[in-house]
């Protein structure tokens, strides 16, 4: 059969791939190569270079993707969930839905570390923040974490930074959720800590700091006051996890004497999705604010004096503080923290009241008639959560329910429990009677409270003042106000959908649409966690065969999906080799070799499994030195752990040297981790697994289509050698607790992390095949190698490899220049504002240097906008350096310019409006307006405010 | 049982309406009146006035609706559809369905009448205007007609005013499609218009034009060049019905003889959508420009000189034309155009052709195999559609296809046809075959052409010229370019995602999302309309439900949902009455009493079913002139065919005497056709067909939510009381074919016009029930009597009803400002877009004023905002008058205000640039910026240029 000529399969490659054919050969003559493959040759050393295609499906066109996603969501079966448990139906506002998490001008923004194009999402955040730290009763919120699993586990480590008692242990409250529980005993066990895990009503030892729930996993609401008020004079740290909507009923932790609050903003609107991704926060004490994980929005002011938001106290970062590290969470959930502070604007404080008020009316309903049934329902305070002590037809019940559509929590064999979420209606509390009614052969009436009567909350524990009281909260009334508030935060951000974003090491290419459009299927959205593996084969299908190419593309043997951020993913590595080193007797070996460019979040890792980092000196090339890492390969001698190593480097350069490297660590009984923030470099070109490394993580939300989201989601999964296989994350049982005999335990709350996004990297990967991967990866390195070379005549590229080129990124080194004019990276960054542009990333690996990734994603169009953008910029300088033009008032020192800044009825510069605002023809057909002009950091660290600020304030500042 | 008190029924009814009840009572306070009730029987005559509620469901809540239209759309069974006739699967573009469908920045925007703010959906019709232009061989080609129908009936019309042979009938191939011969017979009869239908092959009659299909509906192409040479010398005109993907192989019609192609742009990219909508297209040689009916877009230059686009030849249109108006179409599908235009730049030419050729290369393939099993296949020359001899075996190949899925065209009893579109893929082929190899007993082999065949496709109708050559074609290569240019390009416009759009008679209302999301649900978007019914059960629920809502909500006993605009029911229903009066033998009722205040549409309405216009004066206080009514009337005698009258009233009031209106027209045997533009003022308040009227069309896109997509799609039901209900719009069989008892044709091609978007009105209806409605109407009322409050210190209102209240919106009367100071009605609309606003109504239904119906969404706080906003100008207004500024340069004069302009090194204005850009304080934090300051409307009139111009005309303009 002949087959039409005309098919449509890999047509999507050319719709990722940004550059032609006929632009590919331009830029290859552009930069003097004769061929695509001869530049491969130049850019990777031939003992890595994989010279046939990857084993992985023919590519095949959209249509053909999403029809294949819909067969295998449709292996799953949504039931309606009673098991809370952490995770709750909610409804996503439908124009949250479509206006956040369905529309590019949200997804696709990048981390907020350029404040000035970046405000409208700041100010969603801050909202998150103002909103956790007023339900919580605390006097800061920072801008969310990963899950409330990790949260819980951050809690301990911020108690035992600030704490003098480090002899002590850490309290954990069996009360609190069985999976929260397992995360925070993998933190402990790789820091040393010692854990209590009990029953706080059996009596709390003397301890460093606790973990309570509140309300309980199992639904009781314990007024924690005295226990608190002990804790405390033991000089110990009180730390509780939380659920923001029982908040609004509920007095506010803070109140009740707790220092630190966490939990998962997962039921504001964000679907379940398998278990992630959601927005986790922490709020606490304004004592421990400078030692709080995480990212922090922060009021602070411009250069004209107008109110403007940044991240504040920049300096926690692991970026800066590098082996002083003690947390890699500085990623955070923006996009589901937006949706979840959208969700608050949304309903407003009534509105959150009345959907808590009629949860807990239906869960007081239930109880009611649970008792009439002869029943005898455990909790006396309760919100949402009831068990049910079910007798001899505990598996009758629970079988009967999956039998008419839902699920209930399995306690244990005499012992079922349900949480009622907002999705829960009449007839739905009507059907899950009728499971327990029919059991036991009886007929139950439903009554409900009267409106005012919390019967489940007593009055020591109920709420007396109001919740979100700031104006924000109350600002939204209508959709249309809603919309209106949308439209107007995302316009003052500059994301993918706008213009490139040539941030060096965070790959910020195209998240296509129809990768995207799954997510929202309610087959993938609504899907519990711990729902019965049978309801969930979907989930398994897309895990299993997601795992199965993942594993092919890196060369690995085993794959774990678990961890939700690339720092995740690297502390898992490290947890396996750690454990690896245990299984064989090796207890020694603590020392992890770090060369001084790797990522911050590679020392913070080593630090979380208590590895003492040694660090690794770069030659004048930024290559590893080989003779300096014999030399502490020598001096770690039987204490050598790992050596971490970033593949290409973040130099951006392919090292020759890596098998040799690799050998060396082996030799010495070490195993490699190597970082894979880089694989964009290497997809279908070289797999780690196969050259020498033994575990690496990938960024699926860098090089597998994952949209940053603002900051976050990510996926990191880590892969790893099979040697290595058996010590990756443990899965917790539907229950939450781990299988006894597993090594390691999960490092991420939800069995499966952010399962919910993965549709997203398994749709690119079956769109592009093999072919359309290894393309991806020569054009990223080709788009880079032109950056360069046009640039180069311009400024100065940092680091380069064999033949002169680069890999995937380029460093343009600013230094020179700055010495000469007093012109900074930041001022060239800030400019390329004015330019409609995106800044690179600014000083890393190199302080006073700008690190440029294109991906294969940018057209040659959008890479000469950029290139002559540089250009100009470059000499706008050069009029600075010969004094045509003022050393400290100039376009570049006063960038970026704000519309109104240019329309000043007095003009002082000495160059023109046109020449700050329209430096490119091309923006007068389209230019974006920065809200703000340059941020001031300083100030606003020095000033700390990290929740709204009165509305006055921004009346008074204009 | 005692159901919770906090129930969320009803609470979209807050979501839809901008101000909440405190809102409400500081706005009563403010136009001094203690209640709604009371506002109310001020404003609605006692008589008229309902008391009770209307018989609807009680509202629900947005989950609750979005399951109930999931059930109904569960009704519907979608299959593979080979039926064709004019209606084909299609890919819609993912990143094209994200980012304009499904995205309110391109659906809620208002038709383009204010070319300042609207320059990026203008460019997207260029490119369409461009596309239709270049693949049809002619001229110039307009921003999109209604249905292919429609286009057809419009075309003959063109060839009518243009033609000297008034005495000559009009040719209508018998190879068009059956629907669309039934549309222009319709159109015909009300006109006059004798007309001849017959295969063309057997002779053409001399006739003032001709309607040809090309390819024909049963997929011959002919090479028509020798019948329009005869045509041509007889002095005909030659309109051609087509297909444009068929034209990016076949030759153009232009180029083959026609004078006017027309057709439906629905396969690139729109949803079938049981119908509609779809964007229809129309173009012509330029000798027709002039008199072509429908909206175009052209290239003009703004105050600057820079190129700007807006209307052309916007005096055709009939607000202007009034009782000249010849068509009413002047609608547009804008939306749905957009999509199409996107279409063709994401394949571009290379890649259209590729879709062409691989569907014919499909339809050869089946051919072929067709042949090989033995049936005779009639087409010689084809392009997709393929007419079998099935002979015997026609049921039950016709049966054994759908029982496999899928449907073919019954033909006739011995024939089927089929059609091959673009999501046709090898397995549909072999299974399609399979069918009619298994019902005949044998097996085939199927094999396809080379890939540079083209065996269906003569040279002689072989396209050998280049298609689509404009540079825009080509711009895009990949996602990331698409995804950008969209977000260009909306971020251009200002639509009800960023402002108020307060324009009289227009109801810029709240477009839920929960409203929009069914719509591209599969099961109502990929249903041909003329699939067999049993599959389309869905659609026929919604139909009836939807149909039974309305009847409740107007009071009248019937209604059709086939007309697809305004218009297009306002002449269905005086098609209603024309037939209804011949049905009695009242032949020469073909009188038509109008208001002069009435809309263009009304004269344009009664033109075309042959009535003659006759006005009815206003008296001063703007309502009918009841005397002169009388007059007329009596004038008339028992001519009187009917009276066309608005309520409330264009003017805005509702007028006491509508009763003894209706009654003195009914006296005199006439009918009152009552036009439903201002019905969102009366929903749960007043009935016209309980009040006097016979016959009315909705505006579903006003009153009901359809959001209006930039100026399409409309949906227009006509509803009736009982005795016209036999003449609503006849609907066609499956076939396509008008049953032989109908006594009035259809008006639209599609059996229900615009099925697609019915599932927006229904979810509002279900939304809001019977206390929502009412609280909508209500709400709206007062908005809008708030606005006339605040404004009537600044601004005279121009007409107000009893106790001087205003319906649902009200005329600012410019005149005396205008005569005072020089400042117009135009300076003040384009002054609000310096303040972010798109402009009121200007000159409608008086000139020299500007009408706001603000709508029940708005909020207090955006009200305030506009009124602010007014309040303002007004004071700018007073610097003029007193001569503190400028009497020609000033801040309304120059308005609206670019960036570019106001960034100017010298400024020579005695205002400040601030003044001019930021006149409000919170502009700081969001300031929409207008791309091109204040358009030359008559240098683009005189210099018509509809397609887009070179890439260089953009550069040296610059």
């Amino acid at each position: 059969m002949t087959r039409p000529t005309t098919e449509t399969a890999g047509a999507f490659i050319a719709r990722h791939i940004g550059p032609g054919q006929a632009d590919r050969q331009q830029m290859l003559a552009a930069i003097g190569v004769d061929s695509v493959d001869t530049l491969m040759q130049t850019v990777v050393p031939g003992n890595i270079h994989l010279s046939g295609l990857l084993d992985l499906p023919s590519p095949k066109d959209e249509p053909e993707v999403l029809a294949e996603l819909k067969s295998i969501a449709n292996q799953n079966r949504v039931m309606r969930s009673y098991i809370g448990q952490g995770y709750y139906g909610t409804h996503t506002p439908n124009v949250i839905l479509r206006n956040i998490l369905e529309n590019p001008a949200w997804y696709t923004a990048y981390t907020p570390y350029q404040p000035e194009i970046s405000q409208g999402r700041l100010e969603a955040i801050l909202n998150f923040q103002t909103m956790v730290a007023d339900l919580t009763g605390l006097d800061i919120a920072n801008a969310s974490l990963l899950d409330e699993g990790t949260a819980a586990a951050e809690a301990m480590t911020l108690a035992w930074r600030v704490t003098r008692h480090k002899d002590r242990p850490f309290f954990v409250s069996a009360n609190c959720h069985p999976q929260t529980i397992e995360v925070v005993k993998t933190r402990a066990e790789g820091l040393g800590i010692e854990l209590v895990v009990a029953d706080e009503a059996a009596g709390v030892p003397t301890c460093f700091g606790v973990l309570l729930q509140y309300p309980q996993t199992l639904g009781d609401v314990v007024d924690y006051r005295g226990l608190a008020e002990k804790i405390h004079a033991d000089d110990g740290v009180v730390a509780c996890a939380t659920d923001l909507l029982a908040l609004t009923l509920l007095e506010a932790p803070g109140n009740l004497g707790a220092d630190i609050a966490i939990g998962s903003a997962q039921r504001f609107g964000v679907p379940m999705g398998f278990g992630g991704p959601h927005a986790a926060f922490m709020s606490c004490k304004d004592a421990f604010k400078r030692h709080m994980p995480g990212r922090l929005v922060g009021v602070s002011k411009d250069a004209m004096g107008n109110p403007a938001l940044r991240l504040a106290l920049q300096t926690r970062e692991q970026h800066i503080r590098r082996e002083k590290a003690t947390s890699n969470i500085c990623t955070a959930q923006v996009l589901l923290a937006v949706m979840a502070s959208m969700y608050a604007l949304w309903h407003g404080p009534a509105g959150l009241k009345a959907i808590a008020r009629r949860v807990h009316h239906h869960t007081a309903a239930v109880r009611t008639a649970l008792q009439e049934l002869g029943f005898k329902v455990a909790n006396e305070g309760y919100f949402d959560t009831l068990l049910v002590k079910t007798g001899e037809n505990t598996a009758a019940i629970h079988d009967a329910a999956v039998k008419a559509g839902m699920n209930l929590r399995h306690v244990s064999d005499s012992e079922l429990a349900l949480s009622i979420d907002e999705t829960v209606r009449v007839e739905d509390v009507t059907a899950l009677l009728a499971v327990f009614a029919h059991v036991v052969g009886k007929q139950v009436e439903l009554s409900w409270p009267q409106d005012n009567e919390l019967p489940g909350v007593a009055q020591t524990v109920a709420r007396h003042s109001e919740i979100l009281t700031h104006a924000v909260f109350s600002s939204i009334q209508s959709e249309t106000d809603m919309l209106r508030y949308l439209r107007q935060l995302s316009d003052k951000d500059l994301a993918l959908d706008r213009t490139m974003i040539p941030l060096g090491s965070c790959t910020m290419k195209l998240n296509a649409t129809v990768e995207m459009i799954p997510v929202t299927w309610p087959e993938f959205a609504n899907m519990h966690p711990f729902a019965p593996s049978d309801q969930t084969q979907g989930y398994k299908t897309l895990i299993d065969r997601l795992s199965a190419y993942l594993c092919e593309i890196t060369g690995y043997d085993a794959v774990s999906l678990q961890p939700n951020s690339g720092a995740q993913g690297e502390y898992a590595g490290l947890l396996a080799i750690r454990a690896y080193h245990r299984s064989r007797g090796d207890l020694q070996r603590n020392i992890c070799l770090i060369p001084e460019s790797a990522h911050g979040t590679n020392p913070a890792s080593a630090n979380m499994v208590g590895m003492d980092v040694v660090v690794v000196r770069a030659d004048s090339l930024g290559n590893v030195d080989v003779e300096h890492l014999k030399e502490c390969i020598a001096q770690a001698g039987d204490r050598l752990a790992a050596l971490m190593v970033t593949y290409p480097s973040t130099h951006g350069v392919f090292e020759e040297a890596i098998t040799e490297i690799c050998d060396l660590v082996h030799a010495a009984g070490g195993q490699v981790y190597m970082d894979g923030a880089n694989m964009n470099a290497m997809v279908g070109v070289a797999q780690p697994g196969k050259f020498g490394s033994d575990v690496s993580h990938l960024n699926l939300h860098k090089t597998f289509c994952i949209p940053h989201g603002g900051g976050g989601p990510g996926v990191g999964p880590v892969a790893c050698r099979a040697h290595l296989a058996p010590y990756l994350p443990g899965v917790v049982h539907t229950s939450g607790q781990l299988p006894a005999d597993a090594p390691v335990g999960p490092v991420s709350a939800a069995p499966f992390g952010s399962a919910s996004i993965l549709p997203i990297s398994m749709a690119y990967i079956l769109l592009m095949g093999a072919q359309g991967l290894r393309d991806a990866t020569e054009v990223a390195i080709l788009n880079a190698n032109y950056v360069a070379t046009r640039l180069a005549p311009h400024y100065p590229i940092l680091y380069t490899g064999k033949g002169g080129r680069v890999a995937h990124e380029c460093i343009l080194d600013m230094r020179p220049i700055k010495d000469k004019t007093g012109i900074s990276a930041e001022d060239i960054a800030k400019r390329l504002m004015d330019y409609g542009f995106h800044a690179p990333t600014m000083s890393f690996p190199v302080a006073g240097t700008l690190m440029v990734e294109p991906t294969e994603s940018e057209g040659l169009a959008e890479l000469d906008r950029f290139v002559d953008a540089m250009i100009a910029i470059r000499q706008e300088i050069e009029q600075v350096a010969n004094g045509e033009r003022d050393a400290n008032d100039n376009v570049l020192k006063n960038a970026p310019h704000t519309a109104h800044m240019l329309m000043a009825q007095e003009w002082h510069h000495d160059y023109s409006r046109h020449e700050a605002g329209f430096p490119m023809p091309a923006q007068l057909q389209s230019k974006y307006w920065p809200p703000v002009a340059r941020v001031d950091n300083a100030w606003g660290d020095r000033n700390l405010v990290c929740a709204c600020p009165p509305v006055s304030d921004y009346a008074q500042a204009t």
